[in-house]
């Protein structure tokens, strides 16, 4: 990928040639733009010629088969996401592009993250296979991570295990661009072999970062051992420290971290050329409602940043720092990969961004085709994986959790003190709370006036049958109960509820599903979405997926749940390595000792 | 080369972390200094500490086995000549390595066009075997226009022929970066299947540009094709189209091409991150004298360009346009190359660049100890080329011009009609004049009053035989002759002179010599450099070399020659491929028609 346009033969070779010498009609004419230098940060007139998937003349007149009146309009590279779980967006990789190439996005770099700790090495080549033939770029990044936690620990089980040597098998796959996000930045900091081991399988490719909180020397550490990003900055101090330090840093607005208000300030003339853009996690509603990459443009442009800065930012700075050398800027040999764009008013940038059309590899981006061709996906053999939920139905008993031994409850009515998971709103750390909770027969309950709700892990992934079951304040239900097979970053089913009939209700209806997303008002009235690849994404309209997320967390809120993201935020609650205290299918995790803890004493 | 450093097992990797961390002291600290941040592009404080070859950290306080005190420097990335033809400094490579570094260039992209014309594949396989262990990082771009013109059409005997099956057996050496400078681009736009071919076979590799003065649309067509720099815009306004269509522009300061002055207001914040710079060909004197990309640096900065730009053109920018990942920033996890330098007056950038001192892969530069390594190199088996001085000794004979049968001669003092080479000062342009000559005895005699001497090119590769004589102006020579075997692209033997007894003398001495530059004064008053590596190059001290070149001008200069360089305008003047009258080996070329001409009509 050190070139730019690759040709099938020389015959395609000379007709590129031909075309952009002006001798034969181009295949599509973009005429009557200011489009976009990423050279010299102007914004520049004359036509932009595309023949095949490549722009081969700008500036000079061209004669086209089509020709496309831009009508003033401005043109752009098209944006790149440089890091993406695609697996956030709840859809499979066709209906993903779906959403998000109309909104501008060309070219998105995944790391397969989820389906990898679900699947292993069976869905990084799944994540591979399945993006072979879209029109969207899909590069990938191999999961560094899988699982999140050491297995020898047994503080969580996983649905795989990647070690360096699986990650060498799909090394030299094309489109494979290096190591995805070293999220264990204490292993590295530590020198654990297996971490060791696959930074130095990848040394002369991309290793993505993850370091929240990183600074000083330890950053410095991490960036010796080679890495070259971070997408997990959070204040402008801190980005700042990693530019310094030679961090492309990506800038990131998902759906639950949203970072660009504190790091746009950043962004200027000079460093437009390193620093990138993505969104790590973004659900459909949100895609759907606010767009993609195109948002943080728009947040940009409504801050007043020039739009030379942040669309470069966007496009050709992430394409250079991951060696993407045939895109990201609009000329000659460049991939036709661009956006028509205008000020939202049609005057001046800070009213925001709007997108009239996008061209990947100089066809059209066309909702309709993108729709059926999606369909048409979804008639191909799928990946033979069995069952997505390994896991026995269950009772309402196994949602018990007993007055412990040695624990002396208190005079009627008699209390136990608890562990309790403390849910902070769009936060994924939690706090370590202690209560003082009812017992009646031996076992503790829950206390819906102090919002105290149970929740209950259960490994689904090969039928060990390990099951744990805690408290959780925060969520505000008041009844019912939430169910689904997404939680990072094993991706066990987990199960939060205001009554434990209910909460086995979900659970049998999630495994009835074979993975989704439930919510049950009461034993007979549940509704889902199902998530049958793996648990975690489907082949449906992104629009109805949207909806249905939309429908889901309506429901949740009707019956009592105060957080604004209920879905996203349950998913982070069984993943042990970020604090304070989490869940999983083996117990209650301290995460600051880093040890399993039981839930009442 | 996509990844930054590299270690060479896990412990390296694990050691580098710990120093990173500041659990084991560095190799070298580099202290008080402001050293540059090519991400942000402000320059910071605090310690750069050094692990075997690499920065490890930056900013933090480090001890170390060894301490340097900047004393309030500057700490810059290494210099990066982004295109060289090493042969112009008439040095071998470990003898360039020790004219250059200590300069504070650190990294060279070299194509060896000059010895591969010589010596063809032979010729490229030793610039990959000659460049292997030296301390400098020498990578290779592989000729792409060898010979300069076809060989159909005869116009020239060149040393070698270079065709893409020829380039493909050296296309996955280590350092081989991609196809060197494209000369050929009227074969390109004309779709040439040898040019094709050589494009496509790079096509996922780097291919360099080379098109003085190409605009317009038959500039997009050669960007569509896949090129992606040029190192010989001569005004702002070729340049900045370069750069609007995508290319990588190189601004260069040879010893003849010197294009700062024009290209250096294109250098600006945004723009830093893919302007390079380089020396393209560049005389053993003037690096000693004036010194190598520091020279260009030098001019900007006198020129009141901001530091940050021109230091991260000279370094980041180049790396990045040529995929070298692994350095071009003071930060971790890069090369350490690094130079300390100051203001000249100590003050203000605008009185200049001085070097202090420069770190290659974290060891300071010793002029010592790169002289002790070229003697070396000297001990080593050289190339068994066999003679460079493949033709029979000539007499003065060998110079005469008959006069052309058809030709009817004035009334006496008999005259004949001649094309002359106008040769302009710092030019390779030439002038295709016409003169009225005197004849005596049947031949066309030189004309010392009108400066029209006789010039004769001799083919010196194997033996054929061909040598033509011609006239030109502009050397102004009372007396004696320069013979030299360097001259462009085919580098046959050369000879200009007052006397046809003399410059069958220099020519005699230069295949004595087995090639170089020789400076007759007369018959048995012979100076000369030997340049026995091809006819091109030496491995001798370049102070020595540049002495000897300064000594040989001055004694051209005593017999009258006007040229600045006259080494370097002579070596052109067999380049049938810039206008307008040239003179090789085959005859008289009329450039504008390419064909062959007659010298007197």
């Amino acid at each position: 990928m050190a070139g730019r346009t690759t040709y099938r033969d020389l015959a395609d070779l000379a007709a590129h040639i031909r075309v952009a010498s002006g001798k034969e009609p181009a295949d599509l004419v973009i005429r009557n733009t200011s489009f976009l230098d990423v050279y010299t940060g102007r914004f520049l007139s004359g036509d932009v010629a595309v023949y095949r998937e490549t722009i081969v003349g700008t500036q000079q007149r061209y004669e086209g088969l089509e020709v496309v009146d831009g009508r003033g309009a401005f043109l752009v590279p098209g944006f790149i996401d440089a890091h993406v779980h695609i697996e956030s967006s709840l859809l499979t990789p066709e209906r993903f592009q779906q959403a998000v190439l109309p909104s501008g996005t060309t070219t998105v770099i995944w790391d397969p993250h989820e389906i990898a700790n679900v699947r292993g090495l069976e869905g990084l080549t799944w994540a591979l296979e399945a993006t072979e033939d879209l029109a969207l770029d899909v590069f990938v990044m191999l999961s560094s991570c899988v699982p999140s936690t050491s297995p020898q620990r047994e503080l969580e089980t996983s649905g795989a295990l990647l070690r360096a040597g699986d990650l060498a098998l799909l090394q030299a796959r094309s489109r494979v661009l290096g190591l995805a996000e070293m999220m264990n930045y204490p292993g590295l900091l530590a020198g654990e072999p297996d971490v060791l081991s696959k930074l130095f399988l990848f040394q002369d490719r991309r290793r993505d970062g993850h370091c929240p909180g990183l600074r000083g020397k330890d950053l410095n550490a991490y960036g010796a051992a080679g890495i070259h990003s971070c997408h997990e900055s959070i204040s402008k101090e801190e980005a700042e420290e990693k530019l310094q330090k030679g961090f492309h840093v990506l800038i990131r607005e998902g759906s639950c971290a949203k970072d660009a208000d504190a790091l746009l300030p950043l962004l200027d003339d000079y460093s437009s050329a390193v620093i990138g853009l993505c969104s790590d996690d973004r659900n459909p509603a949100d895609i759907a409602k606010e767009g993609h990459i195109g948002f943080i443009i728009d947040k940009a442009l409504r801050g007043g940043h020039k739009p030379q800065n942040i669309f470069r930012a966007a496009s050709f700075a992430a394409a250079r720092a991951y060696g993407l050398d045939d895109r990201g800027a609009v000329a000659p040999g460049f991939l036709a990969d661009v956006c028509l764009v205008r000020p939202k008013d049609g005057r001046t940038w800070t009213s925001g961004l709007a997108i009239e059309a996008v061209y990947k590899r100089g066809r059209p981006v066309d909702r309709a085709a993108l729709a059926a061709s999606a369909e048409a996906f979804a008639s191909r053999p799928q990946p033979r994986w069995g069952s997505n939920m390994c896991l026995a139905p269950c009772r309402a008993e196994d949602f018990d959790v007993p007055v412990p031994a040695g624990a002396s409850p208190h005079v009627a009515p008699a209390r136990v003190q608890a562990r309790v998971i403390g849910v902070r709103t769009r936060q994924i750390v939690t706090d370590a709370l202690s209560a003082s909770l009812p017992a009646a027969g031996g076992l503790v309950c829950m206390d819906l006036q102090q919002d105290i709700l149970k929740i209950a892990v259960f490994e689904r992934h090969r039928r060990t049958g390990h099951r744990a079951v805690g408290f959780v304040k925060g969520f505000g239900l008041r009844r019912g109960a939430i169910a689904a097979s997404i939680n990072h970053d094993s991706h066990n089913a987990i199960v939060v509820g205001a009554d434990e009939t209910v909460m086995a209700a979900a659970l049998n209806h999630l495994i009835h599903i074979d993975g989704g997303i439930v919510v049950a008002q009461d034993e007979g009235t549940i509704d889902s979405l199902a998530l049958p690849v793996g648990g975690l994404m489907c082949n449906r309209d992104p629009q109805e997926v949207a909806q249905a997320l939309e429908r889901l967390r309506a429901l949740a809120q009707a019956m009592g749940c105060r957080l604004p993201e209920p879905f996203i935020q349950l998913s982070f609650l069984a993943l042990p390595v970020v604090p304070s205290l989490k869940i999983t299918d083996r117990g209650l995790v301290d995460v600051d000792r880093f040890q399993l803890v039981p839930a009442a004493y």
